[in-house]
This record gives structure tokens, sequence and C-alpha cells, in this order.
């Protein structure tokens, strides 16, 4: 019987959902705007795409998706803080998120930058401390921590983000575009399944399996992202379409145009499928996201 | 025999150099700009105080100052990461540090911004997984990675910026200055300290004493600062003094005045060096430099 995944992807939803309201407290004291910042961003609604990569990576190798929750969620706090960098003058200087006003249109761009401080660094004490997380063999949770910030630092999504600021009104190779993807969306995206595994007891042969699954659904979810750009709708996703062009940004479909982005796409989740023909049923939602990635609305 | 400080300092300061000159790879290919940007203030010839106390923090409880050498290196570019995003201009907007440039101003907002992150991240990476820490007991090592990120993030030193930022210009109680400097200031001190004592296999009432110890140090180390800003010298400080009093910054001395400050910073080392009766000789570089902290000329 073929899974549902809209029902397995509400299920995880709504476990990350609770988990991510407990991780601050309620805001009082010097630290209630910090909290209100780090929370409103946080608490948004996003598709929480990494946490449930990380619970169905540990599903996959027959873990419990429950057991990776603190690993999870930290992982959903690096990609929040991602995006309200992203958004502050300085960089993209974007005003709409999600269809709310972005984080420093709230509480000015002091509080916004230090909000994204806050939130990348509670992620690696959330990953090193919390209950359910030390159930986990202490060995793997320090491999999880270090393949989390080789993925979210200067190796990875900050390293992206650099070539893609430099890249800017560019005329760039595709090799370009594809590093910037690669290290932009797809490291965290990968170290998201990858870590799932790890922890969740995957053998080597498994986990470099899972790894490879999360580098070409990496790859085409930003396509997919560059194309909603383009072919969206802004009502769906929140913000205007066409933000890309306007800012000259990189993108696959402006590099190799858009017949060749939506091949390209296709053929990496056929590989990241393929990637995971050495699992069983369990593997089945990592299987029904990747075409999920390329076919949502937002 | 009266052990030499200075000799001591200097003989860390070196080991230290060498070993944050090691952490990033030279500068090459896409990732170039990025690493010349956070190497450009990491290896800017800061005192070292954070990496220093970690080191002597695990000598005192009778462990090898060398086995912490990853983790005192992570504390200084958490450090680090830190003056980046304070000098930016949305936050207290400075031209000069150590005597040169800030980093913004030679690598650009963007860059600068993505600098810092990349250290705050990086900084988790070394922490969980050098050659050298894995040496240390893994659930030890989970335990400093928690206390270190949340002496970091909004519950230690992100929440004193937030504080301190919006303080600027307004009458405060003492009590928020108090608060402002044990969290900005103070949180990642104890936090070297501290993690340094666990490391080196302290136990729980050595560590106990020795975050006592870093408490106080921390608070007299943010006073004296305040005071070289009013009575130092700007070629030893490397930036021009009276910054605090232009800025309308809340400092020690604009709150209680000069005379009350100086007291209180004394008072401070005192406890601070109290805290340590427990310890022999092995104590003594803390003690020393408990000292040296309301000393120092810059």
């Amino acid at each position: 019987m073929k899974m549902d995944l809209k029902v397995y992807l509400e299920e995880k939803r709504s476990v990350i959902e609770e988990a991510l309201k407990g991780v601050f407290a309620e805001p009082k004291g010097p630290e209630a705007d910090i909290i209100a910042s780090m929370n409103y961003s946080l608490l948004s609604g996003g598709k929480r795409l990494r946490p449930i990569l990380c619970m169905a990576g540990a599903e996959a190798v027959g873990g419990e998706g429950r057991d990776v929750l603190p690993v999870a969620c930290a992982l959903e706090l690096i990609h929040t803080y991602s995006l309200i960098h992203d958004d502050l003058p300085v960089m993209d200087n974007d005003d709409l998120r999600r269809g709310r006003p972005t984080n420093h249109k709230i509480f000015g761009e002091a509080v916004a930058l230090l909000a994204g401080d806050g939130l990348l660094t509670e992620a690696f004490r959330l990953m090193s401390g919390s209950d359910a997380t030390q159930r986990v063999n202490p060995n793997l949770l320090l491999k999880v921590i270090g393949l989390v910030a080789a993925a979210a630092g200067y190796r990875g999504m900050v390293g992206g983000q650099v070539v893609d600021i430099q890249s800017e009104g560019k005329e760039v190779q595709p090799s370009v575009v594809a590093f910037i993807h690669a290290h932009k969306t797809g490291a965290l995206i990968t170290a998201a399944v990858s870590s799932g595994a790890i922890l969740g007891g995957g053998k080597e042969a498994q986990i470099e399996a899972i790894t490879r699954y999360g580098e070409n659904i990496g790859l085409a979810f930003q396509i997919a992202d560059d194309l909603l750009d383009i072919e969206g709708d802004s009502e769906h996703l929140g913000k205007p379409v066409g933000g890309d062009a306007r800012k000259k940004k990189i993108t696959y479909p402006s590099v190799v145009g858009l017949k060749k982005a939506k091949e390209t796409q296709r053929e990496m989740v056929e590989e990241a499928i393929r990637a995971l023909k050495i699992f069983d049923h369990k593997a089945d939602p990592l299987r029904e996201i990747a075409v999920y990635i390329i076919e949502r609305k937002r």
C-alpha cells in the first residue's frame, strides 16, 4: 500500500511545531525582546523540511524519529537564522517572508542580527544537551554536531551565501551556480538527512546512500525554489514572485534556461530515489519527499 | 617561588596563535574571501584571554592545557565573531579595532556579517571534532559544548548585547549595568575557565570554585575595559578613548562613578582569588591573571 505523504508530513510537522514552541521560554525580563524576535521567525509556519528529513533519515535506517527531535529542531533554528540574516538590508534587503514582514522590519536591524546569532548558537546547545538527545551515543552526537557545523559554516551554507552575493549581476558559468546551490541550500539539507541516519544507527553504506540522496534533493530543492520565483503564485509563496530577476540573482534557470533547469531537477529526484535502492519500505517517506520537493507550490 | 606571569602568558599565546593560524586553510577558490575576512579579525593579535583561561582552568585541576586547545581556540573564534558583529554599522558602528580598520571597513558589511556567522559556526565544529579534543571524554565534551553555547547565546553574550544596545542613552539602575556586564562579557569568560576545568577532569567542587572565580574576573574585566576607555592610552588600546561616552554607552563608571567602579573591580579580584583557596600552586596562573586583568593597559 502506498503511503500517504500528506498525512506523514502533517504528523511530523505537528510534533516539530510543538517542540519548536518549547525551545525558548515565555519572553520576559531583559531577554524578552530577543526571545520575541527569535520566536517571530522560528514560529512562522515554515515547511519544516529539514527537521522532517532528519526524522525520516533516522526512520529509514530503523531508528526512532522522536529520538532525533532535538537535532531536527536545531536544524530548523539554523535555517531560520540564515533567513533572518539573508533578509537584512546589507544582504538581500527583503521586506516580506512567508507573507509577513521580515524580522528586522519588526524588531530593527540590530535585534534581528542578534536574533540570528542567538538562533544559531542555541541550535548547538540543543544538539548538545537535551534529554531526548542523550539517549543517543555521545560519539555519534559529536559526529553530527561536527557535520552540521561544517554544513552550516564557511565550507557550506555561509560559503555559498558569500559567492551568491558576490555573483549578483555578473555573468557566471553553470559551475558557479552549482557551487552556490550545493553550498547555500544543499549542504544543510544533506546534513539534515545524514544526521538522522547517523543518529538512527545507520551503517556506513546506509549513511553514504542517504547522503547521496540528500545531495540530489538539495539541488533539486533549490532549482524548484528558483522556478517558483519565476512561475509560482505569490499568494502561495508569501512573497512577490520575480524577486531573483529584479535582484539579478544567479539562479539555475537564469544560467541554463527554464527547460534545462526543469530537466535537471527531475534527473536529480530520480538519482535521489535510485540512491535509496538498498532500503526497504522504511525509506518510502524519503522517496515521496523527493517527488514532493519539485511539485510543491511554496 | 613566585611564577612569572609574563612568561606564562607569552608561552600560552604562542601555542594559541599557532593553533589559530591552522584553523582555516589558505584562502583560495570560492571561499577565499570569507576565509580572508575571518582570518583578518581572528589573527589580529588579541590578548587571547579566553583561550588562556581555558587552558589555565584545565591545569588548575591537574589536566593538560594542550588537551583543551581546540575548545580554547573555539572560544577565541566566538569572541572574534562577537567583535565583528558588534562593530557593524547597525550595532556600534566602529571603524577601528586593535589599531586596524574593522572587518566591514575592509571586506564590506555583507562579508563581515557572514564572516561572523562563519566563525561562530566553525567554533562548534572545532569543539566537536578535532583530534586533540577526542582524547577527552565525549560526555564532558558535550557538556562543554552546551555550556559554551548557553554562555554565547541569548542567555549570555547575545542577551547582554541586546540590553546593551537598548540601554544606550538611557538612565539605568546599577542592576542593569550589572546584567549587561555579566552577560555580554562575563558569561563567555566564565565559560572559558569552567570548560577548561571540566575537560581537565575537575571534581564538582573544583568546577564550582572555578566558575565563581570566572564570574568575578568576568565582571572585573569589563569594569577594567570601561575604565580604560576613560583613563587609558589610545595607542595601547588601538582605538580612540572616550568612545563609550560619545555613544552614551552604559558603563560601570557612568552609572556608579569612577571611585566606586575601581573599588568594585578590586573587590571582585579579591573574591575571585578567595574562590581558588581549595587549589594548590597549579592555580597560581589563575590567581595572577585575576590581578593582571585590572592592571593591563589594553
